[in-house]
């Protein structure tokens, strides 16, 4: 018999595969990183994981989010968006420095690989530190400096310049990191500026992350501007193509989901944010008919407020069946598929992670549904996705790697982490 | 320095009182089951819990559910409410035998327990064996026999004896059980069974627990059947007083807001159920506004799939915003008075348990804020609502005896709990 680097041994497997196989039991065999064996048959290793009675899952995907605004969390709460973004947020945010950022980022990276989550979409400032902070804790981020141009073009140039310097530096670092480029969104970017980051996105090979459509009075005052959608002008200017993705698109017409369709753009459902904000209810139900990639973002910690993509498979899955009012609505086997190889297809990464298949990179993760709030575990899909949260994550393996072992943090110094942002949090709001 | 029996030491104290102290430092003293003392000053005892940056609640207080259907958990899922029902509950509650309804009960409330629910509010069937469950286990039932008349006179007054005598005999028992009468619903029982049963309650001098207006069809039925809404006709026939709680309650009116405000009707706002199932929107926010006691409920592990009231705040006020498209809605600290103090008013309870007050029992919950999901906790209010899971959970005490510590049920062999369940669905859905 084979031995493995690392062996997982007697688990409820979901594969996420293109048959949805399901092993039961299941057990995984790893080397160098890469899945080697999966399938019903027990499996030996150096290192060995034991998934008995436990459900195993690809790694999380987390498809928005905003990590270091960890540091504004649990503070200025159940306020409209506007007024948290002018009075709180902005003011603090002219004053982060890199550290703040690589503190508050390695905190969200702790608490996302703790809770399963094994890549994660992220647009904010001084994203090299974000990059380093992901590799320290040892998950993979797709990552993009946002950019708010503000119908300024200096503050264009320069955000573009910015954006496109990390995008060309990190693009592939350590196997962990690719790049995006990040305009902010319709409403803080001209229509010129976001044709010149189509145009660098096109140079450098890379993609675009960007808020579309979130919120209903911003879409309708650029339909005034414009005379159509946001969507069917960026359409018409050739911003679309399979390498964009966009957060939240909840204002969207029929013809507008047609475009995404056609285009094959992207993405992001963010229920918990959506609903914090009272932003409205995206119409994820039927992009997915219409085959348009959806993943599940978290968004950041302030409109959240916690990294726990376990229960916000379980919040999106609600809040599609109170859209349309039908419980049939995103069945939880499709939740959990979302999370998972959905986030992956979406940020096109699905050739390397999202499922666990020989060949694919191993990013694995260990649920315990010992646990007497899963019990029966009948149908694994349903408990995973209404019965779990992020505390249940026992194991976490990433590229072959456990970086979390039975739901203890291996690659970093927890109680440091936490201090540091504490600190980080004292420093900033003081005074 | 007095010597509790029991003390915890050093924790944020949220007390749920009149003036919502919050003590940061508090602590807590116990003696003979009552709190003596709440305030800022440490205290000893002779059994201590370090409750040292982890936040203290009260006992969370679950209004409305049907413990015994972990059962049903976790199998058929994703279903209209009555297919569900008909095709697949409700053949095999014609097999539930007494010691399956004491099984899956003791599983939800060793659930319940160990996530910080010291009180539930529960309708269904042998509930002398739910009583016994709740007391195995160590917490608060407020129970009553859940009585399906369907309009058959013969079948009701059958029902109606077995509820009565349930209610008379475990009213008060062990000083953790209340009992009410549980006519199922209006659309499952004639207006002269209801009127029996406010009789019998008046006799008997317990409330009443209902499920009212949960879905729509049935609501405008009755409306074309009686000219009137349900809440209306039963006002007139006197049904409503404030020992009435009624779950659901989202199809109402103008009228019937002010009718359950001026009879002062309490209602169970159970906000995950009532997505899974697509029921609506529940108009909780008004009714808050209008005095309404409002407590929190998780529903049954059915629709549900967990017992997680702290899971099922944060989903609650992320409904009510998405529900008034207000994100300023039900904010962070009135969700989870409601799952705490609003419970125990709902109930009836609150001169003995809902807040931390010297004379008040002692049901007390520790969430172990230290946990880097949590971090900042700079509003506790905001931490537990927006970040917590109940697998967070620390310490739970119920009349003043542990009954989980450092996040271990201390009552009961919880691994026998688990085979027990595990093999009572074996046999009810064998063949």
């Amino acid at each position: 018999m084979k031995r493995f680097e690392l062996a997982i041994r007697n688990g409820i497997v979901l594969t996420m595969d293109d048959e949805m196989r399901v092993f039961r039991p299941g057990s995984i065999g790893v080397s160098e990183g890469v899945i080697e064996y999966v399938g019903s048959e027990d499996v030996r290793g150096e290192v060995e994981i034991d998934a008995s009675r436990c459900v195993v899952i690809p790694g999380l995907v987390n498809c928005h989010t905003h990590a270091a605004m960890t540091l504004f969390r649990n503070a200025v709460e159940d306020q409209p968006l506007e007024k948290w973004l002018k009075e709180y947020v902005w003011p603090v945010e002219e004053r982060l420095k890199p550290d703040h950022v690589r503190v508050g980022t390695r905190a969200a990276c702790a608490e996302m690989a703790l809770a399963g989550i094994t890549c994660f979409n992220d647009q904010y400032f001084y994203m090299d530190q974000v990059a380093e902070a992901a590799v320290e804790v040892g998950i993979r981020g797709v990552l993009c400096e946002g950019m708010i141009e503000g119908f300024d073009e200096e503050k264009g140039r320069k955000a573009l310049k910015r954006g496109v310097s990390f995008a060309e530096k990190y693009d592939g670092w350590k196997g962990m990191i690719w790049t995006r480029l990040g305009p902010h969104a319709e409403y803080s970017c001209s229509l010129e500026f976001l044709r010149r980051v189509r145009e660098e996105a096109d140079r450098l090979g890379v993609g675009i992350h960007i808020h579309l459509a979130e919120t209903k009075a911003p879409v309708e005052e650029f339909i005034k501007k414009h005379g159509k959608s946001p969507v069917k002008i960026l359409d018409e200017m050739g911003f679309f193509k399979d390498d964009v993705l966009i957060a939240h698109a909840i204002y969207l017409d029929d013809e507008d989901l047609k475009i995404l369709s056609e285009r094959n753009v992207a993405v992001a459902y963010n229920p918990v944010s959506n609903m914090k904000l009272a932003s409205g209810m995206a119409r994820i139900a039927e992009m997915l008919k219409l085959g348009i990639r959806v993943g599940i973002g978290t968004d950041g910690p302030g409109s959240n407020n916690s990294l726990d993509l376990l229960q916000d498979i379980k919040i999106g899955t609600l809040l599609q069946k109170t859209r349309y009012m039908d419980p049939t609505v995103l069945p939880a086997k499709q939740a959990l598929w979302m999370a998972t190889r959905g986030g992956a297809e979406a940020l096109n990464l699905s050739n390397l992670i999202g499922s666990i298949e020989v060949g694919k990179r191993a990013d694995i993760v260990v649920i315990d549904t010992r646990k007497i709030r899963y019990i029966p575990v009948r149908d694994p899909y349903t408990a995973i996705t209404y019965c779990s949260s992020g505390s249940d994550v026992k194991d976490v393996i990433v590229d072959g790697k456990i970086i979390v072992r039975d739901g203890e943090l291996q690659t970093m110094d927890l109680q440091k982490i936490v201090e540091d942002l504490e600190n980080a949090v004292q420093e900033l709001f003081a005074g």
